[in-house]
């Protein structure tokens, strides 16, 4: 009989760090939190204010990674946090240079934006904007994003909402932008949705409109060495089940298309 | 804005039927299986004797098949029942043509199988031999069955258990299994396994040692038109988390590879 580590099958999977979007479990607390990442054998997460709120000491912060690591989860970013100061862009490069962070996926009104570059060069904090399809006045796409921040220091870059771009209309290609704008995608959410209009929200991955095919495609095209983060806004109260359908889904299909 | 109809995505796993065996209910009853279906999104199921004993009367069987309409899930057929003595073939078949069904899966002893060809031909059921592994001493895999019914009644199939032929050893492709005995392949079990030994035991696909790429492709090539049923042997008391994530997994990785 052959050894057991000659035959476990390297999975597709492994080649792409899928995350989860702490937003997801906004009604629930670090700790049920972590518990959720260990049941869906998720390792990384971007973190939300709901679990380390922004006026966190550096010991709160210390405690809560140390959580993380007991989990083996790797809260690899910070956000989304908007900014519609200049004080909030201070507040927030505050306190991700106290979390010892390196991206902040972040949402800073438009002009802000020379500022916020300001704070990534003093601090080398690499900034992800967050994109939000219809749902608010500031960068609904990658295109958007990209065209305001092209020129700007090189770690100022794109986390691209798949979801949130569908829901601009079904002609919104995400697999186009993904490749045409992949030197700045440094973060991605991913979730299907129900309608490719604003109307449409949340479901479980594989029972909504977008086809992830051609975006895991993509994403493999454009040799992506970020997160793949789910975002499951749906059933805020009960989100286990959805969620684990939802990395199950995402998992099976790179499994097939990473091998 | 494009109507919700045009858009909609037609994913390639709604061109195969996925099922759940009901064995991963066996400590539920009839109802609460039946909302794990309609949770899952799965419409097939392999009726198993824990929700319908073999005594059931013809009128308990249709308060069955009331329930499992009102969820939307078709029993599609029933088993895997082991027959030992002819007896035991006459009670199975009379379950199946009290029950109206039209497919049962079956183990019956080897030298029973020319008395149960005897009840294929008399009642019309199709049988497909359920392959399980290293287990039990009858049909190990798809190649043991088929060599057995290869000359008997084309009603007489298999229903091959992918997690148990992996449980055989590292070197046992179920991809060559599907193609080369497609012709008698009725209806398929589909689960990962920790280990590609005896020891290996039932995980949430994607999890394990089985690469599922070829094994599905293999399904698309041999246009199989039954169904792939998950049997989830795993946590018994509580098998909605890893239902759910198998059954997205096998969702995705469906949809890459269908469409």
């Amino acid at each position: 009989m052959p050894a057991v580590a000659q035959t476990v099958q390297e999975h597709g999977s492994s080649k792409v760090k899928i995350g989860i979007a702490a937003y997801t479990f906004r009604k629930f607390d670090a700790d049920s939190t972590l518990k959720m990442y260990q049941m869906a054998g998720v390792n990384y997460m971007s973190v939300k204010d709901f679990h380390l709120p922004l006026n966190s000491t550096k010991e709160e912060m210390e405690l809560f990674k140390q959580k993380c690591a007991a989990y083996n989860v790797i809260p690899y970013g910070l956000g989304p946090i908007y900014m519609k100061t200049k004080e909030e862009v201070d507040k927030t490069f505050d306190y991700v240079v106290r979390f010892g962070g390196n991206l902040l996926i972040g949402v800073p009104n438009y002009e802000l934006l020379p500022y916020m570059e300001q704070k990534v060069k003093e601090t080398g904090i690499r900034v992800a904007i967050h994109t939000h399809g219809p749902d608010v006045p500031t960068y609904p796409d990658a295109k958007d994003a990209y065209d305001r921040i092209k020129d700007m220091d090189a770690r100022i870059g794109i986390c691209i909402d798949l979801g949130h771009t569908v829901r601009l209309g079904a002609d919104r290609n995400n697999a186009t932008d993904l490749l045409q704008y992949k030197d700045r995608i440094f973060d991605i959410h991913i979730k299907d949705v129900t309608q490719p209009s604003k109307a449409g929200t949340t479901c479980e991955a594989g029972r909504g409109v977008i086809d992830f095919k051609p975006i895991l495609k993509a994403i493999k095209e454009m040799e992506y060495n970020g997160v793949i983060s789910l975002e499951f806004e749906k059933d805020p109260d009960y989100p286990f089940f959805g969620v684990l359908e939802s990395i199950g889904y995402l998992r099976g299909a790179l499994d097939v298309i990473f091998r």
